[in-house]
C-alpha cells in the first residue's frame, strides 16, 4: 500500500503552529507512515527549528513533479513575509497563514494530497488582512456547503448541525428535512473511511427535549420525524434525547457519536471532557481535513511550551480517516 | 447556638427518596448537628427500614409544639396510601410526595424550619394525581417568582437565568433589566448566607459569545449593559464569555459560579462534572432549599442500590445556608 499524502498547513505564524508542527513531525517514527508535506514557507520552519533545538530534513518539493516523496517535505508557498512576529494578529501573518491554506486546500481537491491537517489560524489576522472568510471551517462551508463540522477523541464524538450562526437562526435551521439529510451525509461519510459500526445519539432541543411538549415542539414536529426516517434507511440512530443527558451517554463510548443541534450544545461538552487531545473533523468534503482543537494561543507563542497532543491525535485521525478499509 | 432545624421530605415513595434519606441518617454523627425532621409517612419508613437492615430511632412529632426536638422526627402527613408499589409512577405515590412537600413549604414559610431538603418526586406521578405544578421548582416559582435554581458541587456551580422554558422563549426572557435583577438576587442571597467571596463568570447566548457582533447581538445588547450595571454596584463579576470556555473557567474554583442563561447550557456541563454529588439549589426563597440533583431512579428502586452521596452533600449545603455567618 502507498503511504497517504498528507498535507500540513503552518497556520499562522505568529501563534503556536509551526511550533506544534515540528514538535509533532520530531516523533518520526512514532507517526503513522505517510508522506507529510508542509504548506508554508521554509522561513518560518527554520527560525522555529532554531528556537526549540529541532532539526529535521524537510525537503522542498513540487507535489506535481514527484511522486516518490521523501517523509518530510515542504511546499513553499508564495509568501511576502519577512521576519515572523510572535504573539499577537497581524495582517502579514493572516495572508501568509490564508495562503497556506488556500494552496494546500486546492492541492486536495486534486487529488494530490489524500488529507489536510490545519494548524490554527487566527480570526483576527485573516480579518485585519482583509480575508473575506472568517476561518478554515467558513471557506470550506463556502467551497462545500454541505461540509459537517465534526469533534473527535477517545473520550467523546459529537457532530454539530448548525456552528457559526447566532442561537436563534441555528434553532430556525432545524428542519426535518434538512436535518434527515445531515444524518445521512454524516452516516455517509463516516461509513465510507471508519471500520466501527456508529450509533448515533441525537440531542434534543429544549429542556427534557421538551418534555412532550410542555418544554418545545421541535422535538416532536422536526426532530423525531428525522430521526425516525434515518431508521428507515438503516442507520443505528435515536433520540431526541435530553440535552443534559445525551453526552453523558456517549462519553467513553468509542462507536457513539452525539449528535448537537448548535455549537455550544456540542462545544461545552466536548471541551470539558477532551481540552488537549480533542481534533476538529470537517466531514463531507472530497478529502478528509483534520485540525487540533486550539487556537494560535498568542499568549505562550514562541516560548516553546506548546502540546502537541491535540495536533498529534489530529495526524492519526487523518492518516486512519484516509487510508482505505 | 441552636442547631438549626432541617425538613427533609420523603419524596416519591415508589422512587430511591425514602432509601437514600434513610441511608442518609444512618450516618449519624457524621451527619452537622441539626435537628432533622422528617415530612411523609412512618408506615413507608418501617417498610424502608426492614428492607434496607436500618433501625434509627425517629420520633413522631408536632413541630409547633415542642421546641426542643430530637435529632430525628417524622411530622406526619395525612396520607391516603395503604401500600407502597415500588419502581413506577403513580397517582398514590404522586398525591402522598405533594402533600408530603406541601406541608413542609408550609411550615418553611412559617419559620418552623430553617431549611428544606426535598427527596425527588415524579413528575409523572404529580401529572396522574392532578397536581397542577410540574414539580418542586415550578411549585416554588409559582409561589416566589423570583426563586433562582441553581446546581453546587465542589467541582463547579451554576445558577440558571432561565430554566423550565422552550429554548426560544428562554431566549426572549435575556433582556438587560430582567438580567440585572438576577444578578442582584442572585448575589444578595449567596452574601447573606456564605462566607465566601463569589466571582461571577456570566456565559454569552451566541458561539463564541456573539464574536463582536458577528454571531449575534445579545451579548452586546443586553448581556453586557447587565454586567457592567452590576460591576457599578459592586458584584465582582464578568463576562459575557464564550460558552464554551466559561465552564473550564469556573471549573475547580471553589469561589467562582458560572451564570448560564438557559436550562442546558448549564445542566450540560454540571452533569458531566457532577454526577453524583450534585445538589440542587433554589435561591430567592425565604428559607434554603436544597435537593439531591437525580431523579426517583424508579428502574432501581426498592433494591437497596442507591447511591446517597448526592444526598448528603444536599443536606451538607442546607446545613451550611441555614447556619447564620
Amino acid at each position: 500500500m502507498t503511504p497517504p499524502k498528507i498535507g500540513i498547513t503552518l497556520g499562522d505564524p505568529g501563534g503556536i503552529g509551526p511550533e506544534v508542527t515540528l514538535k509533532t513531525l520530531s516523533l518520526k517514527e512514532s507517526l503513522p507512515k505517510a508522506q507529510y508535506i508542509l504548506f508554508g514557507s521554509s522561513s518560518i520552519l527554520e527560525e522555529e527549528e532554531k528556537k526549540l533545538g529541532i532539526k529535521l530534513e524537510i525537503q522542498p518539493v513540487h507535489i506535481k513533479k514527484i511522486s516518490d516523496l521523501p517523509s518530510f517535505s515542504i511546499r513553499e508557498v508564495s509568501n511576502p513575509l519577512k521576519i515572523v512576529e510572535k504573539g499577537f494578529p497581524s495582517s502579514e501573518n493572516g495572508r501568509a497563514s490564508f495562503l497556506f491554506f488556500e494552496e494546500a486546500v486546492t492541492e486536495a481537491r486534486q487529488r494530490s494530497i489524500q488529507a489536510l491537517v490545519t494548524s490554527p489560524i487566527s480570526k483576527r489576522s485573516w480579518a485585519l488582512a482583509e480575508i473575506p472568510w472568517s476561518g478554515h471551517t467558513d471557506y470550506l462551508h463556502h467551497l462545500f456547503p454541505q461540509a459537517i463540522m465534526a469533534f473527535w477523541s477517545e473520550r467523546l464524538k459529537v457532530a454539530l448541525f448548525t456552528h457559526h450562526l447566532p442561537l436563534k437562526e441555528a434553532i430556525e435551521k432545524i428542519k426535518k428535512d434538512h436535518l434527515f439529510d445531515f444524518l445521512m451525509i454524516l452516516d455517509h461519510n463516516l461509513k465510507k473511511s471508519l471500520p466501527y459500526k456508529f450509533q448515533y445519539l441525537v440531542a434534543g432541543l429544549n429542556p427534557h427535549a421538551g418534555e412532550e411538549g410542555l418544554l418545545g415542539t421541535e422535538e416532536e414536529h422536526e426532530i423525531l420525524p428525522a430521526v425516525e426516517k434515518a431508521q428507515k434507511e438503516g442507520m443505528d440512530i435515536n433520540g431526541p434525547f435530553p440535552p443534559d443527558i445525551v453526552f453523558r451517554q456517549a462519553l467513553g463510548q468509542p462507536n457513539k457519536i452525539a449528535i448537537a443541534l448548535y455549537h455550544d450544545q456540542g462545544l461545552i461538552p466536548f471541551k470539558l471532557e477532551s481540552f488537549d487531545e480533542g481534533v476538529n473533523l470537517t466531514l463531507g468534503l472530497p478529502f478528509v481535513r483534520t485540525s487540533p482543537d486550539h487556537g494560535t494561543a498568542f499568549d505562550i507563542a514562541g516560548k516553546g511550551e506548546a502540546n502537541p497532543q491535540s495536533m498529534i491525535k489530529a495526524i492519526e485521525l487523518a492518516y486512519q480517516l484516509s487510508s482505505p478499509l
